[in-house]
């Protein structure tokens, strides 16, 4: 199971994250590989700022990274929202445009899921 | 013609009912074989609580189920709502994960789309 | 690359606009065959009325047209907004029914993406 998950608004990392969570729990208890990414556009990069977002979607966003979760940012929306790829936290990556790596990941057998 | 509706948010089930309406009148007109499901996730659930859901969309809902329309419901969201699997509305089902289920009908085919 | 971007609200016509620019830019970097189609429906049609729509935006449009991005209309829409075809930007398309645009082209091979 492979799937992008698409954030482009500040308010729907909770959810977003919860998502993510479900998925991952359903496949640790089903033996499943999974691949999940989450990829934030528009203002939705802020949260992902490490010092000018929220600690304790942070320490989610984190643990869901140690377990293999990749988060992936904009960097035309980071340009836009005047965040430096460097003042990031450390687990997130940078893509340089984020519907491009919404397509690629679709063509590549991605689901694509908006929360 | 395969599709999945993806429903997150409480005020979206109009639109999404008026999309499935759509979907159903084109291909009953056409001829072509259709499958319709739509998956709620999050706060979305309750509007399949039979009792504690809106009346007047509740009808459509039914109307569109004896059509051959699935509507699920997330476990993961029906626990987070406290709302018990037997308090749905008769023609709704449940899956284990919402997204999870929007992910396998993707890989299987199935088109998506978020109202 | 081929990406159908899915506009149902009226305020997500700017983020969209910009979503086309930026894969719009990317490939015309890279050197990669692209094609974009904006399909509108729900109350987003009305950003595509000639006279009733904002003409900032009807500005930024006509550009991403002029270099090949489609804009279709959902007909079911545009008649629940009273809205006739002829009254419509002369950029834009229309399509029977918003939602079986989308499934047709996420079945021939678009990627699908909702701002």
């Amino acid at each position: 199971m492979q799937t992008i998950f698409h954030v482009d608004e500040l308010e729907k990392w909770g959810l977003a994250l919860g998502n993510a969570e479900n998925m991952l729990a359903y496949c640790e208890e089903s033996g499943e590989a999974v691949k999940i990414e989450l990829l934030a556009n528009g203002i939705a990069v802020r949260a992902l700022s490490a010092e000018g977002s929220d600690a304790a979607l942070l320490q989610r966003m984190a643990a869901l990274a140690e377990k293999g979760v990749v988060f992936a940012a904009c960097r035309n929306a980071l340009r836009a929202q005047q965040i430096e790829p460097e003042a990031l936290a450390p687990f997130a990556v940078t893509v340089p445009a984020g519907v491009v790596e919404l397509a690629q990941k679709q063509q590549a057998g991605y689901a694509y899921i908006r929360p």
